[in-house]
């Protein structure tokens, strides 16, 4: 840290990505990657003639990528904010509709970034406690005076709210932004996309990076009412207007022109999801209910920060959180069924 | 806007980039992009199977980049930043450096974007104005109290400091850190980077945008101390740690290594600049010197406004900032010989 550097932030805990050792080839399960490539309208669409155009800026409002998200999901395109990757979103919702005295509750348990964002930005943070089960009670977010920030499904549980639960919230905190992080909503989530024009308090962010393949291309998306979008459009043009490069922008129409593939790696990482949660739950481990692509995980035989390490000995590679409560679990990212399997044979193998 | 939205930033105005009009083709002449495509090599490192690995999370650290850039300007990967675009650098250092106690100074005519972040960040701003000629008086910056905020060569104008000029700004301001904006530097500016390991202070911010033909990639850097390099990390890791797509990771790391390429560009738009100037000023015109792949002009025979609007009705671009003291000249990027031929026929037309 440098003298020159604002007082504010001397005492930042910044937010620290999965690893990404490069000593040896690991099955990598630790960052929620979809274990299938891009689909392959992508692949042509980056195309040797679209990197000859780099020399020019990208369309800072998006207008093609942003028409195809409009018409996917049945909303305006004015309905449609694209940011370079869904954290973008999260740090201008954060900077937007909360300060010193306007504060952000979210669960104890769930994505870490919440808690930089409201650091960073000075914001008074309210965590609360999940119920014994590890679900979120909904009621726990009604009547808040702040902006409620949730992962639905939440990480690392990936366990989800139904949508009427979540209208019980919009419906009970019309005054502050009720921020829905659907990062892993397409893996038997359900989306509360259809709800926008109900609430204008709704915010929900969604991202490519997880079941549309494109974690390396940073792209996320948010959808609301367009007096909202235009809240997070007021923040970019003041930031950084050229916030997606073009190759992510051209990625991005191809993916969604190719929907039904998403939809098809969806079902098979769902498939493939049950039946690694059935044979952990063989090996005795207790599985939470999952409608993420990563599953939580815990056993009495093994302690969960010795199972990772075990596990990296292995060339297996998943996330441990040594915090409080969830230390003795691990979230296992859903990779092909090659991938599971050399996962659930090292786990026997730790196991003996 | 939303009823939600932070009051503070209710009168906040955007920056407004240049004009992408769609109605017909332009030569576009307004946002000083390169007439070059990327290196060759970056046609080729970009390639199917790199778009097929977008599944994965890009290095967070740029690692590969980043070493290549540090070789190439002879600093360690420690004084070395990266970031998606120059203007994610700029908004990080009036974060990091400057508060509602802290101000920032620059000139009263330079990138307007700076006044943006000032106002987005709630920092105090003082504007210098510049000299008759249009030029910069390095003294106005020394011994002033906040961070220094230096476009050299100056936008719009073209026109350099030279670095004894700002190691005297440098020297002055101890306790302030000083930001030299290099992005057009690569033609005919004297960089500022051998000046890193002397002064603390210094922050140099460069951009692939205009002399490595990668606008649409969107990549920008910083060099500095590793001090304030750690800080602008720490930002970084508290708002979006994935900042750089693959791609454009990829495609930065070949333009490094086709820095030949890089500087044969460069010397092009020199020469077609110094062709473009002596044209224009056979008509009369009256143009800075310029540093940068772009001139600023202005004439006695034609009102700055309507030469831009004339010259777009004949499907030329250039930009015109409707401001005081500038209003009668025009921003006019350096394409190739034949982009300029067809604008200086277009402006003798005009003329008549």
């Amino acid at each position: 840290m440098s003298k020159y550097l604002n007082a504010r932030f001397g005492n930042l805990e910044a937010y620290v990505p999965g690893e990404q050792p490069r000593d040896m080839v690991y099955v990598k399960l630790n960052t929620n990657e979809s274990p299938y490539p891009p689909a392959p309208s992508v692949l042509d669409a980056v195309n040797r003639a679209e990197v000859e155009k780099l020399r020019l800026y990208s369309d800072p409002e998006c207008t093609v990528l942003r028409e195809k998200l409009a018409a996917l999901y049945k909303v305006g395109k004015e309905n449609v904010y694209l940011a370079n990757g869904s954290d973008d979103i999260l740090n201008f919702a954060f900077m937007a509709f909360c300060d010193a005295e306007h504060g952000a509750i979210f669960p104890e348990i769930s994505y870490g970034f919440y808690q930089v964002f409201a650091d960073l930005h000075g914001i008074p943070a309210t965590r609360v406690p999940l119920c014994e089960d590890f679900s979120i009670n909904h009621r726990d977010y009604c009547n808040r005076d702040g902006m409620i920030v949730i992962a639905n499904p939440n990480a690392p549980t990936g366990m989800a709210l139904s949508t009427a639960q979540i209208e019980e919230i919009l419906q009970s905190n019309p005054d502050h932004v009720v921020l829905i992080d659907e990062a892993y909503v397409d893996f038997g989530g359900e989306s509360c996309v259809p709800l926008i024009d109900q609430y204008p308090n709704l915010l929900v962010v969604q991202t490519f990076s997880k079941s549309r393949s494109m974690a390396g291309a940073r792209l996320g998306f948010a959808i609301a009412n367009k007096e909202l979008i235009a809240d997070l459009e007021l923040i970019k043009y003041s930031t950084n207007p050229y916030n997606i490069n073009r190759l992510t922008q051209i990625a991005g129409a191809a993916t969604v022109d190719a929907e039904y593939y998403t939809r098809a790696c969806c079902r098979e990482i769902m498939e493939t999801r049950a039946y690694t949660t059935i044979e952990l739950e063989k090996l005795g481990f207790r599985v939470l209910p999952s409608c993420a692509n990563f599953i939580f995980a815990e056993s009495d035989r093994i302690e969960g920060g010795e199972l990772y390490r075990q596990l990296k000995s292995r060339g297996i590679l998943v996330r441990h959180f040594d915090k409080p409560r969830i230390s003795n679990f691990n979230r296992i990212t859903i990779g092909t069924r090659s991938d599971m399997d050399a996962f659930l044979r090292a786990v026997k193998d730790i196991l003996g």
